[in-house]
């Protein structure tokens, strides 16, 4: 589907409806969701991780317990107690938030957007890494904001270079296992990360899907973390830092329920828009993530999670370095869903990937994830995998042909 | 909580918030929770209306038929069998209606904040009733539109008076039991709408929360159904009627599940919208939803509810006729949960409610349903009623304090 505009219908589209398209994942998604394609498009997790049996148990219990409540109208700002049980969480890491710190909303893509309406206006400049993650982008499309891209290497953002761009309203980054380059800013950009935001009085969306999802090496303090330490008690006055975080990795994406982590003038704007948006996230996929908490499923399910993915992960990495060997280069990430290739030469993934789904295996070009051209020659050549929806099996099947096309159309463009 | 925007945070904000404030009934709300006040104020459906058992089984049901893709990622439409269902629904009232005209969405408030962003440019001028749907002027309030007012009488908007206005892009109206005033467009007047909007070329939200909670009269067809009905097969090429359905009065809302019913084109533009927004609606409570009308529980429940309800709106017309008698007027809602009162004399609503407060009795003050403040003198002395919530009881003696105060009030008022 390219959802063409009907031209009937053309003149009552709002103006900042121009420029709107379909997602490139999401047209792929709907060619991958036959049964017979390898796909490492998607950027699901895996089946067999989501606790169905005890989303049951849970669902059971929390109608036993709270009744009606649980079907009823809610608070804007979520659920008490789950804002409080997460704010808790972060005081044991010594930070002085609170539940006023804290907004749930619809998994963390509502989070993008909400963020997009009440901080961005048309031609702000946004600093976002290069690739980045295509559905922020979407998110902030009908606003027209302007990017720059932050340079980056092998460990994230290249916080030296911030110094040479032109004034900025906020930074867009994803410090571990970004999608989808896989890369981790490292402990000590991450220092030099929230100095520079605080030196240029900039604002930080640090978006972290991933961050209980690390399969190897050790785990490095958010963002968020470091600015809150810092300041203490006068976080809520000082703080720059917005963190988005989501039950969707780490118990299950169709719950929709994700939080926004800021200082309370912040999140006290966001209740406001979400009041309009969509008066508030539902009380019983709230209530189920809370009793998921308490019962210890979550605690429970991040290890056999990280065990599940990390031979995904491992078996990823194996067969790319069987089968493609000099053909391409690719990143080697400590956690997350996703790795990142560049090919050799002169291949276009973009076309490649027509003929890659005639071998029924997919993925996702690198260009929807670049908003400069002029970076990485934006993306050609590059390209997204996922590895924690296919099994091993898969995963080194999936590989295969790939590497046995990319070799193929190597060569003829290699003649 | 008067939400003071931050002045440290001011300059971060983008240029849509200003003017963006809480709204009066959210403040109430909190207000009113507390149980010693007889709150006719909400907007709740009786909590002792919720299937908390019926969805017990349900979740049990769901979650053993489709297993964990009852908690991955589904489609941006929405779950594609509940849309096959509500279309069936319209199909079998005659109207050529498929799934593709569907998009499942987190409560009909989302629906009206999606189709602000994809059809309402800034100054566009939108009709409304006069007073209208608070929420409605919330989720549209960081647009700027331009609002006019619609006249309207005991039998709803007066369509010949639409000739007058100047030109307009769309009108928003509530044709069943309409929210704040519990007035119904007479079928007369749908008929004559429809041609009025196709007279204008302009388009036509048409928010029916409440259509199902019909306890006097006969039926109305919507205006949706009036349209596609007469232009059959055409209706996807002609219509411009855009109807907002939602479960959370029939069956639960927290759930957050509605639905936009309109012709392609325009769920086309609004599913692309809504990847950005929030990439999809609640897996496991679309599911649910499903469940629900499968196993019967809707059916079921609507008649008593329509009782439940039927009692409780009889219940507070006899308590006003008995204690208000000469001191205002009022509607006489055939359905919904609200009727609309107008006090006599000079009496301020907003100013009222503090001491309603202190009184223990709630309600909310015209003001707030008002964009013109030339019409009723801005809804002054007018005020909304919620009879679904209390129970008859609280009723009587929620109006007989409310007409206490009113006389006391009004006898203060006029020496």
């Amino acid at each position: 589907m390219s959802n063409p505009i009907d031209p009937q219908w053309k003149r009552h589209f709002a103006g900042r409806t121009v420029g709107m398209k379909a997602s490139a994942i999401r047209e792929l998604l709907a060619i991958t969701a036959q049964p017979d394609v390898i796909s490492f498009a998607g950027g699901l997790p895996a089946n067999e991780a989501l606790p169905v049996e005890e989303v049951a148990v849970a669902t059971e219990n929390v109608l036993r317990k709270y009744g009606p409540a649980a079907l009823q109208y809610g608070e804007t700002e979520g659920f008490a107690p789950l804002r409080e049980q997460i704010a808790e969480g972060y005081r044991e890491r010594g930070m002085h938030v609170n539940a006023a710190n804290i907004l749930l909303i619809s998994g963390s893509q509502q989070g993008l957007d909400m963020l997009g309406r009440v901080l961005i206006d048309e031609r702000d400049t946004i600093l976002v890494e290069c690739p980045t993650y295509v559905g922020a982008l979407q998110a902030w499309q009908s606003i027209a904001p302007t990017y720059a891209s932050l340079a980056t290497d092998e460990d994230g953002v290249i916080v030296s270079e911030m110094a040479t761009q032109p004034p900025f309203k906020l930074a867009y980054v994803i410090p571990n296992f970004q999608n989808p380059s896989g890369r981790t800013l490292s402990a000590e950009r991450r220092e030099q990360l929230v100095d520079a935001i605080h030196a240029r009085s900039a604002l930080i969306i640090e978006d972290d899907p991933y961050g209980e999802l690390r399969y190897s090496g050790q785990p490095i303090p958010s963002l968020v973390e470091i600015e809150a330490r810092r300041f203490g008690a006068d976080w809520n006055a000082k703080g720059r830092v917005i963190y988005l975080g989501t039950f969707s990795k780490t118990l299950a994406p169709g719950l929709r329920v994700g939080w926004v982590l800021a200082p309370e003038p912040l999140i006290r704007m966001l209740t406001m828009a979400k009041q309009g948006i969509d008066l508030h996230t539902s009380t019983l996929t709230q209530m189920i993530v809370l009793e998921l908490l308490n019962d210890h499923t979550l605690e429970h399910n991040l290890p056999r999670l990280r065990d599940l993915y990390r031979l995904r992960r491992d078996t990823m990495l194996s067969a790319l370095d069987q089968d493609f060997g000099a053909l391409a280069t690719w990143t080697h990430p400590d956690g997350g869903l996703f790795l990142w290739m560049r090919l050799m030469g002169d291949l276009d993934t973009a076309q490649l990937l027509v003929q890659a789904l005639t071998h029924k295996v997919a993925y996702v070009p690198g260009a929807a994830f670049y908003v400069n051209p002029d970076v990485n020659n934006g993306g050609k050549n590059e390209l997204r995998l996922n590895f924690s929806s296919m099994p091993p099996a898969r995963i080194q099947e999936g590989i295969y042909r790939l590497a046995a096309l990319v070799a193929e159309q190597a060569h003829v463009n290699t003649p």
